[in-house]
């Protein structure tokens, strides 16, 4: 199939176009870097060097025989989404390219607008466009679990049978997210769900769990086609940032009680879903909802997990001062199975899983930058120290 | 109280702003003209002849003895809106000043993604001057009924108690708005919840009806005190626009089989509804919704209500294709009991209701254009016969 992959450069992107490229498909890489001026801005970079996409592509040529396309580009330039799409003429598009950090988008008004109008408009365009030009293209569109919250009920994929006063329906599921990029992603379904139902659309609303990992079975092939590994306060996950909190023998951040509960899944996972998805396509007209993840952990447990690793090693420090506005016990069961029915197996967490992602950090060790590590944006605060205000244009 | 009206000088908002003026309030009128941008755009007008703001605000002071301070600007501007909020400092902050037209949404890509652009940022922008500058501020919000869609179970005020597989929560009501503007306001109602819960801001959400109506007790003192009256394809509401065809001899236009019931207000019952909001605050952190309306009608028992005040005289023209996606048979019932708990003694339809309503649309009937009275945007095409490409700046 012809595939474009938007916010091809990025970390879980770049993996996602060479498994796809590897598996037969053609593959054009999409990005506009806002994912490397980031950490431009914020003076951080990857745990793991990257190389420049172009140079990335060229590697994969080597090492493969296969070509994956780059185009450069901002999907909140209509035009060049149009030409893009005409161009390519993809049978499914992935969409990853979207701000993608709770953090970034609450450091202050300027983050919180850039972040919903980024990935706000880049969508609509998108729909836009694949209506114009060729609306049966899959669109596989990456959202997040944080898009539900943490309701006292389960968690269904996508919509809920509701019996109330004797009548019954089948609704969207509520949503209750808890940032301004998690409600980026609300908005965009929202907006996707609309265009399916009123142009015929079809797309796949990947609402997934927290990634760890940093290696594929691709990435490994050598290492300029490594992907980005991030530990810092603003980009970085919970698994990979605890991995090197351990290493360099930082306290494992754990925010207030960590009885958070958070749908997780390995890197390897993310490329079988995205892949489950395209090869198993929407109906025309179908707004269909996944649940990507594969297993719950609190964010306590996982400590205790990279803890177990390094016995007696490793301390973990409970932030009392939770810079996030979250439950911090709570229910959590959320329903996942719409994957597992398309024939996904699988990479559970264990102490393999961990000890090689601990190998990866501990390679790289000396480029940790000790404070990139700090949570320095807070919730509650409407501007962190990170706020550059009006040296950050809003329309970036 | 000092209150500030965010769209002062639109259909609703500069009625509100008179009203409060009158009943003691400290008033400030805030907008962009972006409504009437829209009628030169479109090449349309209101039927009913309306002054310029700064002529209006000093009519209102001869007739009344009162001032209302205006304030020309754009929400989109933030630096506008901090130093609006911190010079004027009011106690509420009324906020009609979103593009409010489901059609002019739907135009096509520049005018989807001006509409979410323009609201969502507004909104965001004020949110953040909000918490930053006095979180005691009460936001009084104008959402739309037309959020919820027509589910097939009762439509509550907001928040929904579901009872799944064994636990009960209460949660935001699922929405399924039906045009690009509808979305706008799901957005913000989220981004809203959101604010009042991290920031402690207090908001109150009106979800309000279609409004009917052109005269207030304080518009009618003069006329050049007069609001707009819109009947055109795109900006037109369903009754004020079945008056004005009855009036010129224009068949009454019902989309398809006109079972689309909705709640619907008198625009003397927004004015009420929107003061009892004020006097009557949410709390501290408080993010509330009402359901702004007093009865709900088909289009169909509209045109009949219409049609009997010409007997033999009106026809009714359903228009099979149907420009919306909607469905035009369908279960509705909606809660609508917090304004009425609060005092509210609505003004309901009656057929003296539509003659002076008749009466205000035959007194103007020469400014009619019969070409503006025509659906031109059609839901299924994603561009249509208003589009102006290219022409329109996204960043109007």
């Amino acid at each position: 199939m012809r595939i474009l992959v938007l916010g091809g450069d990025g970390y879980l992107g770049w993996p996602t176009a060479l498994h796809l490229s590897r598996r037969g498909h053609d593959v054009g890489v999409v990005d506009n870097f806002a994912r490397r001026g980031y950490d431009l801005e914020m003076g951080v970079d990857s745990l793991v060097p990257i190389t420049q996409l172009q140079q990335r592509v060229k590697r994969w040529e080597d090492v493969s025989g296969l070509r994956v396309e780059p185009y450069v580009g901002d999907l909140c330039d209509a035009a060049f989404v149009y030409r893009l799409v005409a161009e390519f003429r993809p049978e499914a598009i992935v969409h990853f390219a979207e701000q993608r950090s709770a953090p970034y988008s609450m450091i202050d008004r300027h983050h919180a607008v850039y972040t919903q109008t980024n990935n706000v408009v880049g969508n609509l365009n998108l729909l836009y466009a694949i209506a114009e030009i060729d609306p049966s293209i899959h669109l596989v569109k990456l959202g997040t679990m944080g898009e539900y919250g943490t309701p006292n009920i389960d968690i269904e994929e996508g919509f809920i049978e509701i019996t109330h006063r004797g009548r019954t329906d089948v609704l969207p599921y509520p949503k209750q997210p808890g940032s301004f990029y998690h409600l980026s992603k609300v908005h965009d379904s929202a907006n996707i769900m609309f265009a399916c139902r009123i142009w015929g659309l079809r797309s796949t609303d990947l609402n997934q769990g927290i990634v760890y990992g940093q290696e594929t079975d691709e990435t490994v092939l050598h290492p300029e086609l490594a992907t980005r590994f991030d530990y810092d306060g603003v980009f970085g996950t919970v698994l990979n940032r605890f991995c090197v909190q351990a290493v360099v023998g930082h306290p494992l951040t754990v925010y207030g009680k960590g009885g958070q509960t958070r749908g997780m899944l390995d890197i390897r996972d993310t490329l079988a879903c995205v892949e489950l998805a395209i090869t198993n396509p929407a109906e025309e007209g179908e707004y269909r909802v996944f649940n990507q993840f594969t297993e719950s952990f609190s964010v306590a447990e996982l400590a205790e997990m990279v803890a177990a690793a390094f016995p007696g090693r490793v301390t973990v420090a409970n932030i009392d001062d939770n810079p996030r506005v979250e439950k911090e016990e709570h229910y959590y069961r959320a329903a996942h199975t719409k994957l597992l029915d398309l024939g996904l197996v699988p990479h559970l967490l264990s102490g393999s899983t961990i000890s090689s992602l601990l190998a990866v950090a501990d390679r790289h060790r000396d480029r940790v930058d000790p404070a990139a590590i700090e949570a320095t944006v807070q919730w509650r605060k409407t501007a962190s120290s990170l706020a550059t205000a009006g040296l950050v244009a809003e329309s970036r």
